[in-house]
């Protein structure tokens, strides 16, 4: 079988993909609306927040500009703390709707310094919102978010997190954490297919989304609220997706969240310690690498590119190229949702072999 | 089996269910960029256009939104035709992203009246587009849509087509009928699950897109574009209804455009002639019913929505209530995309039993 090893889509299990066979049904009905409570219900638990959580049908991008034309208006300014494309991205998306946007960006591979977000927020009053990412896909580095809310609470400022790949693989207690926006997709440690995202909104949130003027009408969270509470969205739901959620989430709780947190780092383990063993670089320092998806490099002289053909050619393995500054000089390995040591002790075993084919030295 | 008898989701064939089985690929890969660009291939057959065809994962509002962000800047003067719910919601989007909108209403289960364009369009020459539903599923609605195009070229205007419930089920040629825009979801005649949009864009739809200036980032044109030139989406793409779209689209391509038009005119007919042997009014005239939902009523006395309990709890068929203002007044009977013959014999036979005991004399 093929091992998918990229940061989502994420493999699904036998069950999940399964579950998907099911036919449609009224989307307007009573059997839909007892599954999307049911499934509510669950993200929240795995949220570990007492929030709203809303289902808008669409990618984690979506997710992300929902979050951003929700909560603020144009001219509002924002503090866009970035370790790499995705904390770019939100930036890019706040920009696009007509925020100001402070770029606060460190180093690639680096995460954010608490102190420096206190600094800017000093610097900056103005600001009315933090985007934060808590885990960066694409430099493997996952955010001290529990310091980052810290900081951004001091001063008292709406916390927007991008917690796309991280919710539901890394620890996030959402409410301890007061995250008023936090965003999922469906394709990452969820473990079904893309096509939904998830969102919460802490009361702060609310209050900020009823000044909020940005324009939006499809992503709007008082029509999503308010439809929720009828247990409808308010555009036709991606059935399919929620059908397979309502079964990865029961995975989910059966496995426990702290499990699955906990494989998550095991797997992360077992995925560093092998790489160091290959004799290849971390982008990552231990502290803040990230437990779903390892960056690999960075790489000067050898052909990432054709590593990661002989990957997939000899070994039915795909990995992740670099995006951004990082194309060509990384490669990362995915390990989020469903994925287990045995995924990850097989990766390594074709890189082994892979690794000089393609030029790399032992 | 239930019948699922609303205009969309519409069931789905149990091959297109079982494709969703299959395991996530790379989004980013080969074999996904082959899939889309197979996929893309037939829906431009079916769309009858040599126009492109974005992928956008969504609900149907979704492309609409897109279709207004991407075409329009604030303060562009669109004239919103509308016969119902759709063609309000089309026109409550525009307003929402900033344009003046000058409204064009017609009686709930009429046609739009191409000379009344005119008028209009003589009355208010700093219009920029149109704004037209192609088939409006509230009042089972079909636009007479050649004829409305040539009203709006006759003025050089921009055509913007919501064809979420038409394309596909109904004939609507893209490029004969010089549509810019024309709008589609998947949860349609398409034969599967909710989840994506498809968008036809025109080169003149493309000129109107480069000085458009309305905010848009996650339905942004041009990203779709540049992406698609790549064989990729922008965004992750709902895989697994790509998946059974792949396979739908071959089933439809093998039944041929012109057969599946026939089946949607021939199932219409059964409908209709059997709403009036059991003696209910019908909303539309002959002349302008829609081929994939037939709205049934107005009712005065009668309950209708105890009428849509008894279809569900005692015959597993599952009509749609009236939408806007005409909720409770009238039921609607979708026959769209997965639908034959029989399956509408079949909801008359149980309409035949239920209507006694709904009070609705026969």
């Amino acid at each position: 079988m093929e091992q998918l090893r990229i940061p989502g889509p994420t493999p699904c299990p036998p069950e999940v993909l399964q579950a998907m066979t099911r036919q449609m049904i009224n989307h307007r009905g009573e059997e839909y609306g007892r599954l999307q409570d049911e499934v509510i219900g669950a993200l929240k638990k795995i949220f570990q927040t007492k929030n709203d959580v809303l289902l808008l049908t669409g990618a984690g991008t979506g997710g992300m500009e929902a979050a951003v034309v929700n909560m603020l208006s144009p001219g509002d300014t924002v503090l866009a703390v970035s370790i790499g494309v995705f904390g770019e991205r939100f930036a890019a998306i706040a920009r696009t709707f007509g925020a100001e946007v402070i770029p606060l960006d460190f180093e690639q591979g680096k995460p954010a310094d608490p102190d420096a977000v206190r600094r800017a927020l000093r610097d900056y009053p103005r600001v009315k919102a933090v985007l934060v990412t808590h885990n960066e896909t694409s430099t493997g580095v996952t955010n001290d978010l529990k310091s980052l809310s810290a900081a951004v609470k001091e001063f008292d400022k709406l916390l927007m997190v991008d917690a796309v790949s991280s919710l539901g693989s890394i620890n996030l207690p959402v409410d301890d954490w007061h995250c008023d926006v936090a965003i999922s997709g469906s394709q990452k440690g969820w473990m079904v297919p893309p096509g939904m995202a998830f969102v919460s909104v802490s009361p702060e949130g609310w209050r900020a989304h009823q000044q909020a003027k940005m324009p939006r009408f499809y992503w709007d969270f008082t029509k999503a609220k308010n439809n929720a509470e009828k247990k409808q969205t308010p555009w036709t739901p991606a059935v399919s997706v929620v059908y397979a959620l309502a079964t990865s989430l029961k995975m989910m709780l059966a496995e426990g969240i702290d499990n699955i947190f906990a494989r998550h780092a095991r797997v992360t383990r077992i995925a560093r310690d092998g790489v160091r063993s290959l004799g290849l670089p971390l982008l990552a320092a231990d502290g803040c690498a990230s437990h779903t998806v390892t960056a690999v490099g960075p790489f000067n002289g050898p052909d990432v590119g054709k590593l990661l053909k002989i990957m997939l050619a000899e070994h039915q393995t795909v990995l992740a190229s670099g995006q951004g500054k990082l194309a060509g000089k990384i490669f990362r390995i995915g390990h989020l949702g469903w994925v287990h040591e045995d995924d990850i002790r097989q990766v390594l075993a074709s890189l082994e072999a892979a690794l000089p084919k393609a030029g790399f030295r032992a």
